[in-house]
């Protein structure tokens, strides 16, 4: 694929242009804080930037035309709302969090909640000592799951890990526990490559990542 | 219900006596070392005997004619037959592991193994250090989902535990592990129970506890 | 040894009586709710009754004069004191947790947050869904190690887990965690009869179970 | 400390020059695949680069007659001996695991070893699919703590997790695990740096990463 990517140089945007060139896709158009760089004409445009170049981001996607992948957190829910009336006319794909496993463990926890729904269920989140919201946003996703149900959320900041999150469930004699780590920012590149090459097909609609993973 | 048991005495059976008297269904029945017992027709007959006396139960089941749960492990293929062809006279639920948290893990780690084919795969158990086969029973199952993929299977034998299975994917940047912890018999009691309230609904055919599970 | 026990019919007490029993040690003398049974002079006695009761144990202490291993829990400082002044006349065991490896890991502790004392620490616990204090007393314990520090605790309730506790220490890249997990009482029955070996050996003296794991 | 680095451009050298960079350290001299490079006399020498280039090596240490600390892995008997030998002429570190944790999982293990003699033990360690040899160097540290006991030692290969090693005891009734993750290799680095604040204060001498972490 010949892609586009808005904030490149970011601490995101850098891994994904080094796990797209490892696959031979060609970068042909940037934009970071050292500017526009052009060559080509891409044939889908990936986001990392932040909400607050939103304008300039929508700006090129509506300019290219072609398939979009967003993967800028933060946005509000006007920005949402535009994206998603722009996806009638280019396929776009939009998530806060772009690893297949989180994703898959999510689909395993709505499982689990309702085959075991007397279970009790607890939450836990490990992360860096410099993360400063808790619980985090996947534990929050998870939380939502379970609706209806008093659920405790448990949050460690421990050195500098990347992002650890479990749901046990507790029955009268058994535990069953779902867990995740996350290693590094590589996972989240990856599920962006993946997100491209599902919307790279597609001729409009709006996806979330869930969509990505499981629609296949 | 009014209940009948093959077994009563044994480890499992009185375990499930335990349970079934604090939900308040009556025990009318019992077969064990200790001889024959009756009271009144049961409307349900479980079994948690051993294979050797295997004739006999089948007999208590025909006579009967009743719903009937099969917790006996060992039993031959030929066995199985015979349980099978009686399945069309009276309804028939026969499990090696009554455990649900086991079941769910199962069905969790299919769902995985197909949204992560390219992920790396262990399996670990842990039991106590008396149990001389390995790996177990139920690390085998979890193994069999895994068709034409080649598993490394770890086991543990350390002091009395009762049984602990980890399934864990390995992707380039995350670590997904779907876990199980069996805290004491009673569990096996509460498989068995909800395999009694499944099947007593049932005019005949043969179940296994993944559809009493999963069917619901 | 001949031993004599105080709450032997008790959840606790039957377990003690059970352990050495199979350690071919004799009960001479037993004490609970069906009143006083004696078959001969113990030579050590064991206290696993309720702090209601404490005037008749230390009564009973007092009349045999032999060593005494102390497992009620609960007792106040007023019942501490006496205990320990009744230790110039014969020696004795006392603690709330006859764990040996939680004294273990109380130990562990104690080094790794000597050795690591920039390290982030959190200590979390998994009980059983119906304890109702938070968090557990053996959770007290760890966290005073970290005299002068802010500490986090986790508590979960989960089904009847029988008790986990896990201390884990973060530093910038990697992640230190010390846990334990009891599978039934028996481990403290088996803790009960160490001090017992313990305690028969010592002409007088107040002892903690710490002094007898590691003492040794 | 004004230091200089030999393999400075190497995956840990370079993680080092950061490190001290943070803290305020100047690199004066370093070496590496671009040759030579010198802007002062360091006071302190670190060596991050491979056995191949040994001999260059230790003619730098040699010239500079200054503390040094060695991180290369892989060092011959030969390589040792002439090191140990140049320890009377100036301090020396020497290690092939610079993690502060894993130097307590040590101790910590050693005790736990002690005063758990008849607990069964359980070593298991996770790396990244890439890795060949089975089981890692710090897995047989760990196993060699266990003098005249057969131990087993399972080796998970996931991903690309950098590193997890896991000791877990089991007597009946308990289990008491310790564990380590590494998250990355500047926690290497922050080894390397402890070792050169340590060995900059000695006049001459052979000294482990043991010695640094507990010397203290």
């Amino acid at each position: 694929m010949k892609f586009g990517i808005i904030g490149a140089s970011g601490r995101l945007g850098s891994e994904v242009v080094k796990l797209f060139n490892e696959k031979d896709h060609q970068k042909v158009f940037a934009y970071d804080l050292n500017g526009e760089w052009k060559n080509d004409k891409p044939e889908i445009l990936i986001d990392c930037s932040l909400p607050m170049v939103f304008d300039k981001t929508i700006g090129y996607a509506c300019d290219f035309n072609i398939p979009f992948v967003i993967a800028t957190t933060g946005l509000t829910d006007n920005n949402l709302e535009l994206i998603k009336s722009y996806s009638n006319k280019f396929p776009i794909v939009q998530s806060y969090n772009y690893s297949v496993g989180i994703q898959v463990l999510l689909k395993l926890t709505e499982t689990a909640s309702a085959k075991l729904p007397d279970w009790d269920v607890e939450i836990t989140e490990t992360h860096h000592r410099f993360k400063k919201d808790k619980p985090s946003g996947t534990a929050k996703m998870i939380k939502k799951i379970f609706i209806g149900k008093e659920i405790n959320t448990s949050s460690h900041r421990l050195g500098n890990v990347p992002g650890d999150h479990a749901v046990s469930f507790g029955g009268l004699g058994e535990v069953l526990t779902i867990s995740h780590r996350a290693l590094s920012r590589r996972t989240f590149a990856e599920g962006i490559l993946l997100s491209a090459e599902f919307v790279i097909k597609k001729r409009s609609g709006f996806y979330s990542f869930t969509d990505v993973v499981f629609t296949k």
